[in-house]
């Protein structure tokens, strides 16, 4: 059988969701960090996941409970034609997990994006959302299509609905650079999400759809002093940050580097930091990395611009 | 005193307040409604209101009970030199009163424009802001700004924040045309505000901002679909709609006729329906009044174009 040597590898970035003002509704990518997924015929139906290097064996190889396998899973449902074969995935982490960086967001969007190569692109990139998104569904137990669509469409996105996700794509301003620190802790995302309280005060919603408007009037204006103005979380941030040592001081260090402003990524408990030149972003990383060094924990520092690529395919042998 | 003929006039525009997902931030000014204010000087110090004509006699006429003459204190407390008279004010309403169509900030806003232009004008335009929103707390014992920044600044504006307030200039898509509707009823904006829940659901909250960051993206991309789309109120609209009689029909008859949305305008009862043409406007406001006509009550429609030049100096014979 010639088709099982033939294999699709797809790379996914790792994604920043929320972005202070924005919960549940704005993401963006990085470079530097993501998943690797190659896919691959097989003789025998079904789907399996080979391999996975790079979690320490903590991602299960059944399918049904991966976050890949399971998009995948998702995609093939809606196929008119189901392949002649089955498939089988290798994963490559190229990220921590649990870290607050969309790490299973990457797995299965890296999944799908190579599938869908494999299979002769029945879908088109946006298409493959969905599927991505009901992948995720297998790590916090609700859908959230944040980071899946930052990691798949690339610079910043909206989401304006989750069922069925609706993404908008956001202008990225050019000059935009990410810090991100990530504490040597880790945070489940159903844990952090289980701390947040289910109603929120009308007085701080209303202070929230401001700046999330403004931060959205920003992009589109390419103003610098409008992003840093907007980035503020009144509603999640003051609940999760509570997980995270140091986060008080990490952020207004950030702040004092020149940040345009330093939230929570995702559900922690990475930190992320905006900035307008790659210098401020180095700088803001060492200032974060003072902190944490004081406070006697380890961590890794990456910087990079938007990635404004997103999901996209490495490797195609077909 | 030859000073005593001189006179300014400026007019500003009734608005509409919310626009269904901006809850106190959103707002958008119309044509053909609005209040126009005389300023000239007197002998006698200190500011007074001469008249006020369309009111049927329900304003006061008490310069520290009135929202145009607390907006004028307001400026000239600001003032680096007194002026050497004193100030008197005429007001002519041209929109009715607990209408949902700002018809306080109207009369700040003309009260201040004209105020301004009176003295040499020695704040800009955006820089009166602040004394039309001080004349609003006078009637709604809050100080927004959605209304005042749309009346004064036209178009589409976003309030960043109320206190100070600092607004956003948002884009106005060329083709939008509004539709009002104004049952004859009133409702006051202190019982309107009265009857809103303290909080809100997390989830409903997170709905909500992506309706508005997605109907400011439609803004600036003249995207009428995603308007549309972006259109819907989950937390106000349920609770206010219930002081208005008709209101589900109301919005079901204009969103058949072709409305990209419908919903409250400010407190209410006017309501507004937003169309991409001046034809669809009129049909849509046709379709409402036969709602209301069948509920047995009267009305008033307006027909308009996005007003985008917000508060003007009509006359200055100075």
């Amino acid at each position: 059988m010639a088709e099982k040597q033939k294999c699709t590898m797809a790379f996914a970035p790792a994604t920043v969701a929320n972005v202070a003002c924005g919960f549940d509704v704005l993401g963006f990518a990085i470079y530097g960090l993501g998943d690797r997924v190659t896919a691959s015929f097989k003789d025998t139906p079904g789907v399996s996941i080979k391999s996975i290097i790079g979690d320490e064996g903590r991602l299960p190889l059944s399918v049904k409970e991966n976050t890949a396998g399971l998009a995948v899973l998702s995609l093939l449902e809606e196929l008119e034609t189901p392949p002649k074969h089955g498939i089988e995935l290798s994963i490559e982490k190229q990220m921590p997990l649990g870290s607050g960086l969309g790490s299973s967001a990457a797995s299965s969007v890296a999944a799908v994006v190579a599938v869908n190569a494999l299979l002769g692109n029945p879908f088109s990139k946006k298409n493959l959302l969905p599927f991505a998104v009901a992948g995720e569904m297998a790590a916090s137990g609700e859908a959230h299509a944040d980071n899946a669509a930052a990691s798949l469409l690339g610079g910043f996105i909206l989401v304006k609905s989750h069922r069925p996700p609706d993404v908008i794509d956001l202008p990225t301003p050019e000059k935009l650079h990410c810090t991100i620190i990530h504490p040597d802790i880790e945070i489940q995302t159903k844990n952090s999400r289980k701390i947040l309280k289910k109603d929120v005060s009308l007085e701080k919603a209303v202070k929230q759809w401001g700046n999330l408007g403004s931060l959205i009037a920003a992009l589109y204006t390419n103003d610098y002093e409008l992003i840093a103005d907007s980035l503020h979380d009144e509603i999640i941030e003051p609940v999760r940050s509570l997980l995270i040592p140091g986060f008080d001081k990490m952020k207004q260090a950030a702040l004092d580097a020149g940040a345009l402003g330093c939230s929570i990524s995702g559900s922690g408990p990475s930190l992320f930091a905006l900035s307008s030149s790659r210098e401020a972003a180095e700088i803001i990383g060492i200032k974060m990395g003072d902190v944490l060094k004081s406070e006697g924990l380890s961590f890794e520092i990456h910087i990079s611009k938007m990635n404004t690529e997103g999901a996209q395919i490495i490797k195609n042998t077909l």
